[in-house]
């Protein structure tokens, strides 16, 4: 079987648990050990991507390029990634995430919306950086329009096309139908990040890397959004289990998951209530608030918009559906009762 | 698709996680609580079974009679199960049980050792009681083996044989492979009991169902021994939105989760260190500590001891063995440095 890479990203995706206050010495202390450990990416970025510190999306403790910079210098083996979502983060950013030393980027849209990522992908190209197509909510496109979307991030550059699983929404069936797909039709090599919304973190990712996926993500301890992702010590041991070469030092990456991560857990990263509500829905997370506000004036159960919006395909951007959504099905109710 | 019946085992492969000390009152809110979800069977017992309650095993803190007692009386819907490990409960821990009202028993045995479930299967057969056959550490037998031990489960009057991943050791296609064999050779339903060692659960047992199984254990909250269990809100969940019924108000399982067993829960139920080499080795959990004596006597990392008893397939009872193995490997280091 082919080597499998792994992209830690406990420093980016678990930012949104840390409520994007990690410190320039936890960065250089993760940094360090996962370097030790042979971890061949490690991702760090405001959970939202650069730029992402705002009001809206979460105040950074510590601005990002110095944790950036603090990892640079922390790894001597380990490439430093960071993430971008064009509309957040800019062009400038992604220059001066170069400047000071990260080595890929990873250019994220929504499953639907490749073409935003033409500049970036070029640009970094233009530097000379690795870069990544970072297709978000894969769950909420037919196949054949993910191939589409895919092959333009293809066409922009990117070294590899990654199918992300945002709600943690997609079965391990889904996934190995996605991943075949775009490995018959790409050249480049297909990636998966999946969340373990609905506890299939690690099956999907195994269904993922028997279709032909190379490029995998995982977060130390599930340190990331939600319910966390594929648990990469957990991963690492499953791979060596099955013959499959990570490079990872599995054993050290278990010392870091029980000594360094878990000590920081600001809480814990069971399936909970609302993490699976956000799989079982397919939905972002930040719709829960605003359907449980409907609901309190509805007199609805907040899971039911929460699965109606999934349905309906709402996206971000469109949490003013929310509430006429809510208004619709309260009336169907009471036509029902 | 067939209908997939659920048993939910956190108060008996939970009582592991509560260190057995589940009250009456416990186990009435949520006997009753699962009731009203419509799980069709709730396992009661310690958590080696009928009879567990030692200072081998962990004493019991209330009378298992008393939490099977209290369940039966708080279950209107739900059938009320017991363990039995022959060895550990016996006969007359089987008669007692049925006399207050168990509907079902589960007769463990080791993968290997199923004659031993005979004379407990045809008792409790004759009780009138719904019988499972329990095969654990499934992963330490070839598949030929598991069979042979499965059709004497059969012949003994099981109406269920399960594969059982008491470590959590196995891979989804190895499952699989399991599942399909057994299904092709018995004519009697087959469950699957998963492990989250791996971080599989979820995903081999979705595997378990697509190969035929359609008995499945699950534990909400992920509240059983180890990493606990498929988690059942979870399944639930994730059934319904394959189209699969399985009778249980899932709404109202995640309430049970969030509400009843998160608040009792002991400890994390998160992949740690220790589960995690226990999956990766697939050995015992009791194997541990004797496995850290010997680590610190010759020098040795635990992890190196633990997984050289799992290729060697030492089993419980076996534990003397394990100093051997550790000055075997200690000798073995030596040449090699």
């Amino acid at each position: 079987m082919s080597k499998i890479k792994i992209t830690e990203v406990a420093l980016r995706d678990g930012s949104h648990a840390m409520s994007h206050q990690y410190t320039v010495e936890q960065v250089k202390t993760i940094t360090k050990a996962l370097n030790d450990a042979s971890v061949p990416y490690i991702e760090v970025s405001h959970g939202d991507g650069l730029g992402g510190s705002s009001i809206q999306y979460g105040l950074s403790g510590t601005d990002e390029l110095k944790l950036i910079e603090a990892a640079v210098e922390a790894a001597d083996f380990s490439k430093i990634a960071v993430l971008l979502i064009p509309g957040i983060g800019t062009i400038e950013d992604l220059k001066n995430a170069h400047r000071i030393g990260a080595d890929m980027v990873r250019v994220a849209t929504h499953v639907t919306e490749a073409d935003v990522s033409k500049q970036h992908l070029e640009t970094a190209k233009e530097l000379g950086m690795e870069t990544v197509g970072f297709l978000m909510m894969s769950h909420m496109a037919p196949v054949d329009k993910l191939i589409e979307q895919a092959k333009l991030m293809e066409s922009y550059g990117a070294d590899t096309v990654y199918v992300v699983d945002s709600a943690g929404a997609l079965l391990p069936d889904q996934v190995a139908e996605r991943i075949k797909a775009l490995r018959q039709a790409l050249t480049v090599d297909i990636g998966f990040h999946a969340h373990n919304n609905l506890s299939l973190a690690m099956g999907n990712t195994l269904a993922a890397i028997k279709q032909g996926a190379t490029r995998i993500d995982g977060s130390v301890r599930c340190l990331g959004a939600g319910a966390g992702n594929t648990q990469t010590e957990v991963l690492a041991a499953v791979l060596e289990k099955m013959g499959i070469e990570t490079g990872i030092d599995f054993y050290k990456m278990m010392d870091i998951a029980e000594n360094i991560i878990a000590p920081i857990l600001p809480g814990t990263q069971e399936i909970t209530k609302d993490s699976l509500t956000m799989g079982y829905a397919g939905v972002y997370s930040s719709f829960r608030l605003h359907a449980e506000r409907a609901a309190k004036r509805y007199n609805l159960d907040s899971r039911d918009i929460l699965i109606e919006l999934g349905k309906q395909k709402i996206v971000g951007g469109q949490e003013d559906m929310i509430i006429d959504v809510a208004a619709e099905l309260a009336k169907k109710n009471k036509i029902t009762v």
